[in-house]
């Protein structure tokens, strides 16, 4: 892939928006005391708690993986299950770090991505006593690995089948920015709100250069937080140029700027694609994610030009990013109707 | 502390190195494939196998326990000892991290922070059979805990009593690069030459804005690296922004410009203590730190102008940093004496 | 349940053979060496190696938990997946135990408990590179969980996949003896011989009072076995009692004798159930458990007279057992029968 | 060791007392429900309730390191530190069990074995934040490695520390019943009365075949315990041959016979080596375990006879056992005196 040219395999390909490179720049003075006791790591702590409500806790970790594993950590005991959907990030792509956290994802049945409250109640019921690993958490991706989103009232009918099990509820969202422009809401009416406990923040896919948060939202959940931090391989010592990050991300809405891109982006190439029959798309496209089934030699031909990954059942993956322009979608999808011409005239000798 | 003063209290108190922020804007163009498969990655890891030698792997990671933990990994089995110098950061520091990824820290003796190779010897002779957590490697800290250096030869010693026992040698180089310029060494002269198999390459204390290296030198520790990175937490979605910071760092020699002015810098601290005769230094001063023993008045005093921290045996510890001026070692310097001359004052009445 | 009973709930819910209890007792006669430095653990090891082959290695444990998680560390890495068959003992009933030892069991599509070969070929193809938990092991069970057995030609097959792939192949043989019968076979003849590398070995299931054993096959994963036997917590310190049991189990075929009733119990069970046409048997009954589909307020007034378990899919379990007898067979039958009829009136009014 | 010598090398080295085998014959009798819910297992927790109190709950398991390791894991988190006594066997003689389970055990200075509280509040004081390991757990060996043994009261303030920073405290009672007798108090007395929270409880050092416990006196600690123990690998199948043997040791107060005569077999020895002046003993004898000081060529020269463990400080090891005669005690005594006699006259020469 060449540098200068925008990706349609994965949000994560963009860079960071300018605003960021300007604020780590900025952050760039002076001494500061590491591992976050400094003045940025404070102010975007607060920012965390204006959004998130004053007895939520945010803690700066490197990565999606990395806040995942935390967050997990503070609910689960040794062996414990954590019920995800089926195909959940979490079970099946991140290189068995759950596991060797002493973690067991629990796949529930699921539907385009989002967990079913009916068959997450099975699942608990299901299991056998002393023999089951006990479960410790549910998690829900939001917006799921297929890009679809919940809305607050599935959120909180889940929230109420954890809780009456005795479990926490997990949000996986590393995409959360993109879920909270689907649904028009602030982040703490689908988290907070209808019962999420352990949040993990993720920025990096949208604009970021680096760095995610895990927001305890539940009190009790919080007490190991600043040391398993630490003992979970994500504490920073440097912490300021993550915490410079968050300061224009939630203080100046960075967030929500660069999610309506990348989501109106998503919706203006699934309109393009509605034009083109030989495309079908296997999930409703609610925020910058695109599953679609094509002939496979025309995806092979617009491989020639952009990079993307296959996906389970024959799909293909779009993702749209923060800095994907007009432009780049109508350059996709004249590559892409050229690609099937090209497929289907190649088809029809 | 005020942003705009430097401290004394450790070198990842200070920011990062222009050059490197000048590096991370300049990597922030166009699309690049995540986890590690983009051009910037591609040559920092060709600069490290520069500086190594061809059979070795660099793995780019975030931060230094993650570093040892992931590095630690490729050698140990669940239980493994890991033999190391009392007091090393790995047995004291790290929030359990080893413990919590499967590990024994196992404290050998030592002198100034330094291995003695007959302590080692003895430990490995005292251990009981197979009631004894197994051994898997030692690891030493290049410079020590406490400033001091192994010299090539030392460190050669030491991998002989490992390997002769079928051990890995692990080297965490957090400060690898003040080593490097106080032996008047290329790394390669006191790692992989003298048989370290595995080291954590640190740059965050050094001008780094964060980002360090696992570097396999022995490739039959390598095969699982790959894959231990993101179990270990520590896959960076957007890896070419440590990798430019790497390319500057070891492709303009950075890391050398940075530690001469480092340990310079602690140099001259050293010799205006030397006129200060209430004040002793614990350890010979190799590098960048200083562990100081003083009245407590005057290090109460010395307080209310700068933030550094205890250490054992009643000492203080202050570092110097890449961005330490003579002005402020004068500066330091004179509130030090101040600081005593008022403490003695106080202390006679 | 009354105690003077014979229950078909499960084949551990007997007691232990007389020939064990002498043999036990016999074996209390002064002191000896802890932890398998003894006579009797010397002469049950040379007993498993006449088994399995001179380069093969038994180490005793005390139960199929640790057993299995012992044996799957021999070969597995922080995060590893080890691909199991759906429904495995392994992934849904060893209460999380695998995980908190940092495995990842990972489902493969299987009919009647077996894994299918393509199946495993299919999972393995799937696995995102570095995303994926790195597969290090393969394990069956035989018999499996649902009563069924491999052909030493169908472990063969597997056996190539694994090792085409890099993995060790485990067996988790808790119920291995009624396999053997059931095959006709020496162990060796569908374990050392077909490719397994790894053997769980169990014994309590077939009239011994506990222990089990991991057979190392392949030599190469026995370096760490005496060491990790203790770091799993299976190291018993008077292992005599143990050894003493397999004595007599290898040493005078007990083994063979018992698990003979128990199949034949199970076979002579079978054939009455043909005779009732409400009860349906879900898989081949080819040891000594049967799955069976049968009226639910049969069911429940069967259990008025023994206790046994619910099953997935509307089935109930039952097993028999190296004491079965055939008026315990006759007097199930007949309460059975009675249970089946009085549901059947009870339905029709 | 010929089998039918008794040994002083340990007190595993004997076998199990005769009314330990009538009990586990007599319990083989019929079916019984596997995992523990069956009436010897009910009767065995009762009788551990009697002891303990109504609230106290004992989970049977199969060894002292699973016990150990089962019974922190109630109160760690992922890399914990637990503090413990220098030289403790949880430390140095439990290959790497506790790390494998992510615990870390810290040394706390000790005087013959026995955790000195000063230097256990030093310890605590000594931490660093949350760059540290967190504290979840003091343990405390009763009676110790070196055979001393705590008071009640000792206990107590050791109990008063741990609760004040808000920590379990661990009893690891692999010979407490030589502890009980010693002190001539009734369980009780020394665990859950001063504060005790969590209780490895040992059988199989002082008559029993196998098998010990994990008594939670806390009962905050004790929801997880029914799952972490089959997590923990210490779930037998046929429990009941566990619980016939402790329905004999406390209903019958066997562990009191056997006790008092491994500890008064100590005392004799102790008596028999006051005589001879070549031999010093190194700590109090207060239980069943003698660390003697003589010439190495005596050392050697009784090793002919006898097997028997160096330790630390050029110092061997004695233990008596709950079958030790006066007639052993005798002939162990006249050997050493033979062998003291012809080193020394080898000496003289």
């Amino acid at each position: 892939m060449e540098a200068s040219m925008r990706s349609f395999a994965s949000d994560n390909n963009s860079g960071a928006s300018p605003e960021i490179i300007a604020a780590i720049a900025e952050a760039n003075r002076g001494h500061a005391i590491g591992y976050g006791d400094d003045p940025w790591t404070a102010r975007a702590e607060e920012l965390f708690r204006a959004e998130f409500g004053p007895a939520s806790q945010a803690f700066l970790v490197f990565n999606g993986t990395g806040a995942n594993v935390l967050a997990l950590s503070l609910a689960a005991r040794p062996g414990s299950s954590i019920l995800c959907a089926e195909g959940a990030h979490l079970d099946v792509d991140e290189a068995g770090a759950p596991e060797a956290a002493g973690m067991k994802p629990l796949a529930v049945g699921s539907s385009h991505g989002k967990m079913l409250p009916e068959a997450l109640e099975e699942t608990l019921a299901s299991l056998r006593g002393i023999h089951a690993a006990r479960p410790a958490a549910v998690t829900i991706s939001q917006p799921t690995e297929l890009g679809t989103v919940y809305t607050a009232k599935e959120i909180g009918r889940i929230a109420e089948i954890a809780h009456g099990a005795g479990l926490a509820l997990h949000m996986d969202g590393a995409r959360i920015a993109n879920a909270a422009v689907a649904l028009g809401l602030p982040f703490r009416a689908f988290t907070a709100d209808p019962g999420v406990d352990l949040l993990s923040f993720g920025g990096t896919k949208n604009g970021l250069l680096f760095g995610e948060a895990v927001v305890v939202l539940e009190p009790r959940y919080a007490e190991d937080a600043p040391y398993l931090r630490k003992t979970r391989l994500q504490l920073a010592s440097k912490m300021r140029y993550i915490a410079a990050q968050y300061e224009v991300y939630l203080g100046q809405a960075l967030w929500k700027r660069n999610a309506e891109v990348s989501n109106a982006s998503a919706a203006r190439l699934a309109a393009r694609l509605a034009s083109l029959p030989q495309v079908s798309l296997a999930h409703p496209v609610e925020t910058n994610a695109l599953f679609a089934g094509l002939p496979p030699a025309a995806a092979d031909k617009l491989r020639e030009k952009y990079f993307f990954y296959d996906w389970e059942g024959g799909l293909v993956r779009w993702m749209t990013s923060f800095d994907t322009t007009e432009a780049d979608i109508e350059g996709f999808s004249r590559e892409l109707a050229a690609a099937l011409s090209a497929a289907g005239s190649a088809g029809a000798r």
